[in-house]
């Protein structure tokens, strides 16, 4: 059995398209009354991206705070100040929600959209295919790129027990508007490390058991494209770096991360480290694994100029540390995608302690 | 303003996956007395491939022939035909139209889930978003790689004034079944002259004014891979086409195909040639607009052993000339993208008929 892999609906790509958002909003709007709600990432509240957002009399701005990756308890909070914002309107649900950031916000706009049409909390869909009704329609602008989140199926929040996508066909976005100049302002370090996450899924679903030519294609064309911006920084480096993170994204259709995305969860769930820097953190100690990815990731690192932090595990407790190894552990197709069918009897607790003690 | 690109909704790839075809159908059937409506290319009709349609008693097979490529009049046929099939059931329209084949019975089915719910002829419809109304649901499981039909927004139809497609979102198949296995069987010359199709639009739109890095992404990647199969020849080589054949197709989205296309839309036109194989004919003329790329392409004609063939236009009369020339020029964004906003100035009627009379 193959996936059959649902697609964005659609996609528009192009310098300065992130203006054709409000003709594109217009056309989901189901009367003048309709309420559109933007999800923006706020570090944008003080610049003058708020004065080109597409609102209407009576929309919603909900600047989210994306210092902590995204919680079950977060998702909730936000899912509630929407349904109060449409108490009295003329619709029951909004005619849309709209992620404006990087991979967080993009994640939470996608929860959002799931729990106002599916009823509890968040934290009850953490797993595959446990969405059973459509959520409301649901659109992303990145300002980041490397993530794949406008492409993929889950939107992965950290929960009270787990961190773990809500993985369903009804959590890709309905349309994508990727503009390459909304990312031209990202900064580095944040720049790199969120790069370097589609750089390293790729090295992992390239490497993996559950490959396929499709999503070969894409991880091929995704790190072609990443070796590009990271080792020669060409002129157009933000268009390319944002269909590095889109192919990427596409990539993991018929595959799957593996060993550093496994632990990267582990950590991020009890040090609260980010996404792409955790990745990082992780893939320098995995040169046993993919040893040329890790050679390469380096090279990519001494250009840039990045510095990773160490001895991040120096002063975990026992008890930490345990549930870091719960939480990678609970990700078995990754594991199983990158050491095959036997994983468990290769990637033994006291591998996985080890591996996170050299972090 | 960039084009917001209509995705195919649902793609499974992988070898076998043709036989979960049935299951995908079986999620779009209304009830049991829900009708399935199959487009096959009646090459298959002899062979095996019949008793493995998933066909339910209602449902009906046509077997369709590609002899000659899709005219209007055959499309308002078999839309008529599946009509009548229709009457007594319980459903007005059927619940998908599948088409089963190369571009050509992709684009019948195409063409007809269109004309299910869109009144008057096929031909009314010949252009860009003229369409008004959703087609019935329709999927694709090709049995050729190379034109990119699988994801395209055109039906390309040959009218009684002219050679060109029904452009529009509402052509974009809802689910393909891209199974490798499907296409290990087709023979050369026919394969080659598919595969060039992809491997000349990726030129020609690698090479155009209407190019971004969303286009040139899936270009290079076509191209790459087209190499792989057609030089290097591995023994993945069906996975490897039926991907270049998607990326070739997903390519298109910001750009365009050139002048080799606007030529062999004239060829097609007036001699009946098949679209591969006039590309190839027409191709092989165009090395003073794509010197590299006819430079590869006849080496990749050399390793397969394909003889074209010659002095097609020897014998045409001046008015089958003027008429070429008349279908060629109609499709301005083709010359467009090849030459520029003045092509009009290079492109004259004059240099059009010298190029045919080379062919």
């Amino acid at each position: 059995m193959f996936r059959n892999f649902k697609m964005v609906s659609k996609v528009v790509f192009g310098r300065g398209c992130a203006s054709q958002l409000g003709d594109i909003l217009n056309e989901q709007r189901r009367s003048n009354k309709s309420v559109m709600i933007f999800l923006v990432d706020d570090v944008f509240e003080s610049g003058t991206l708020k004065d080109r957002l597409p609102v209407k009399t009576d929309d919603l701005i909900v600047w989210v705070n994306v210092d902590d990756e995204p919680k079950t308890s977060y998702v909730d909070q936000l899912t509630t100040q929407v349904k109060k914002h449409m108490v009295g309107k003329q619709d029951h649900h909004p005619s849309g929600v709209i992620g404006i950031g990087g991979g967080s916000a993009m994640d939470l706009a996608k929860a959002v959209s799931l729990m106002l049409t599916n009823a509890g909390s968040s934290a009850d869909y953490q797993g595959w295919d446990l969405i059973k009704k459509p959520a409301v329609y649901h659109a992303a602008v990145p300002t980041l790129s490397g993530t794949g989140a406008e492409v993929s199926r889950t939107t992965v929040l950290t929960g009270p027990q787990k961190k773990l996508g809500i993985n369903s066909d009804h959590t890709v976005f309905d349309q994508i508007v990727l503009d390459p100049e909304m990312i031209a302002d990202a900064p580095n370090p944040q720049r790199f490390y969120t790069g370097m996450d589609c750089y390293i899924h790729c090295v992992e679903s390239l490497t993996g058991t559950y490959l396929n030519s499709f999503s070969q294609a894409y991880g091929e064309k995704a790190l072609d494209l990443c070796r590009e911006v990271f080792l020669a920084g060409p002129g157009d480096a933000d268009d390319r770096l944002m269909m590095a993170s889109y192919c990427g994204g596409m990539s993991i259709a018929y595959s799957q991360v593996g060993i550093c995305h496994a632990l990267s969860y582990g950590l991020g769930f009890v040090l609260g480290l980010h996404h792409g820097i955790g990745n990082c953190v992780v893939f320098d100690t995995l040169e046993d694994y993919y040893p040329e990815g890790v050679r390469e990731f380096r090279q990519m690192m001494a250009r840039i100029g990045i510095q990773l932090p160490r001895n991040l595990t120096a002063d975990v407790t026992d008890a930490q540390m345990e549930k870091m190894i719960d939480v990678s552990l609970v990700l078995e197709p990754l594991w199983e995608n990158a050491l095959g069918k036997d994983w468990k009897t290769i990637m033994t607790r006291d591998k996985i302690r080890e591996l996170y003690l050299n972090m």
